[in-house]
């Protein structure tokens, strides 16, 4: 574990995004809420916000942190073949969050496959990264290959 | 959930895998056992099989279920561009184990992200997918497009 | 804890259900899908699940089960003033899941607690009982004050 | 979950309230010590301690939070039939502590009710509910109808 | 982790022991409850006991097992110059218990330290050991230098 | 809990200590490299990490802090006649952090355990203790019969 004593807390954000591609036909049923085991979206964002409030657990060199904020939004994207997990996480602290937000989108992700298994399942999830931190001494990050419209917070949907 | 009360215990095995992208220096300094927070290898692979204990404490609607065996295997790969992180979970049990050999890979290759953040923070997790399974009344299943050979299990590897 | 080496497993299933009463103004809202922080009942529910299963951590002397069934309804019922939360859990094992479906139901109210409180501070939980039992040596028990047309499992709602 | 970035951590207390319904002999068995798995009070209010430490792993929303201080009495009462559970909890945090209070009481009531349902299957926990709170941007609140005596700290048992 | 897969589950048991050594005077005030914290005995006796059910998430390699049984009892001895510890753990299962009763043994013993850390930091944790083990393939094992009358489960106390 | 509201956060560091004592054999195996579980000074320095982050879930009365460091280094002693494994634990909080040390110190010695059983069931974990404290109120504490040399921090390895 990287020694943070004295550093003083700061604020940080962490956002991480990944992809699970799915079926066409598991998409309609996702969208419709014709699956069995429920309402994939919000169950699979709100497991990924309790999964963001395990990341020290599971993680081994991770720092126990308190989190002011986690957000995680996940999109039904048909021209991308499945849906899009994108997670925020927030905190004031000696050091940053970018595991958290992974582990977030990471727990939403697995948790979709959960959901979808029994009908398709050759799912994958690809592409968990992350996409931009802020905050701390080494400042901002963004990915480059991020068109900046990808990084506005999507509208409409309640938050949780 | 699933309600799986009366379905008699079966053996049962599932194999995952994801690959983690990195930088060519990266990939040389894991290797070389050059980086500042310790043997990444190992490490992961004792994450991957620890997280593969907690999935149904992530995964909202997985059964807890005794595990009779995990094993999570990391490799470079200099021709993949990164590490193969393979997990194979065991369970006599009524209901199978995707998601404990999916979330180990998935918390190993977290794990592997959160020790060269600091050197390689665009790494990425890709291709995170159940490989096969067998046992249960679904009866066995293969990605039809894994080539035979990668199902083996690597040798001379201490198992974990 | 009570010693239940050399028991045989049997399947057993406990109900439990507790009442959440609110100002009718947050019922609405909660119909209406209008709370600002999400979908209450589908929330709730999950967390009920997932509490479920941290039951053995939570209560000292309880033995860590494996469980094959988790079931957590939510109810808006303007007559009782509330929400009407049933749990129903089953495991195969040498003891019984009575604690496993007050602790489902405990929790689920808990988190609707935590979803209205900016609204309505004062809700109430009350009323977290025992419905009924079957399996095990003690057999079935039914609590004598519960009309028979209680007991039957809502219908036209997805199983979570 | 509520974005408390930026919000200042300031001193806070929740105090929150279970009774346990018990048959009346359940109630002699407990004050006299004669009950076979133990001393049901310091039990159980151990248990309300540990769980209130445990509530932004139940609560799928709340803010992971250091605690100051935990605190819940048990108190048989007679009148009322049964025990009286208070629980108080502190934070120097950006958010309130009424879920911690409450999961505390909860974990508690649940606690006795394991530790006598083999004599009094039919005990109910009503009226879970918080009490009062202070601080933070909405300052203190006390549900109105608590006596005033009521509100201070039982004297003469050690703190836990 | 070894793969226990096919391994027929067999009754199974072990002890295990750890002497907490404290002051003279800080016996007295365990003996006496007259420390602030509260009822040690009770306390770290029902710690043990928790402990035990978290061991396979403490310890790397374990595997996750129903446990039938968990019993941890502390006896004051002044001749030994301090609390002797003694954790006996079941279960039905394919492979043994004696982490579970290490464990628990470890943290009823961490738990006493840190009731009586304000009045004896000094106290030490020695000796923590297995006692014996039953069932297996490897059948039965009993410490060589434990004399047979220590073997025997004290009387007289509830258990826990 | 000993109530902290109100004292302010400042830095605490604590170093605790376990012997593990080992046949002569045991101490070739793991210094080697040859025991089939796999590399257990690595492994079992990693669990001490992790145990010491889940120090507040285990012991009854402990808060819940942020902790800003853990280091957990296990050195292969013959003359001592087996391991010895030290942890260092820092937070910067309103109380002291010996029982994280002391828990992770436990951890890592049972996983040292767990690996090793199999050829050495006869194993000891011996005087598991506090050696030092800094910071807070009562200021810093030092073992008395701890010879100066030992205080330092090993040099030449990775920390973790």
């Amino acid at each position: 574990m990287v020694d943070v004593s004295g550093k003083p807390p700061t604020e940080r954000r962490a956002v991480a995004e990944a992809i699970v591609t799915l079926a066409p036909e598991t998409i309609s049923l996702i969208v419709d809420g014709r699956l069995a085991k429920g309402d994939v979206l919000t169950v699979a964002e709100m497991a990924g916000v309790m999964g963001a409030k395990r990341t020290a657990e599971l993680i081994p060199l991770c720092h126990p942190l308190p989190l002011s904020d986690v957000l995680v939004e996940i999109t039904p994207e048909r021209a991308a073949g499945g849906l899009r997990i994108r997670a925020s996480v927030a905190t004031t602290g000696p050091t940053g969050v970018e595991m958290e937000a992974l582990t977030a989108a990471s727990v939403a992700a697995l948790t979709v496959y959960d959901m979808v298994k029994s009908v398709d399942r050759g799912a994958i999830i690809r592409d968990l990264r992350l996409l931009e931190k802020s905050g701390g001494r080494s400042g901002a990050w963004t990915r480059p290959d991020v068109p900046v419209e990808e990084g506005r917070r999507p509208r409409g949907r309640q938050r949780r």
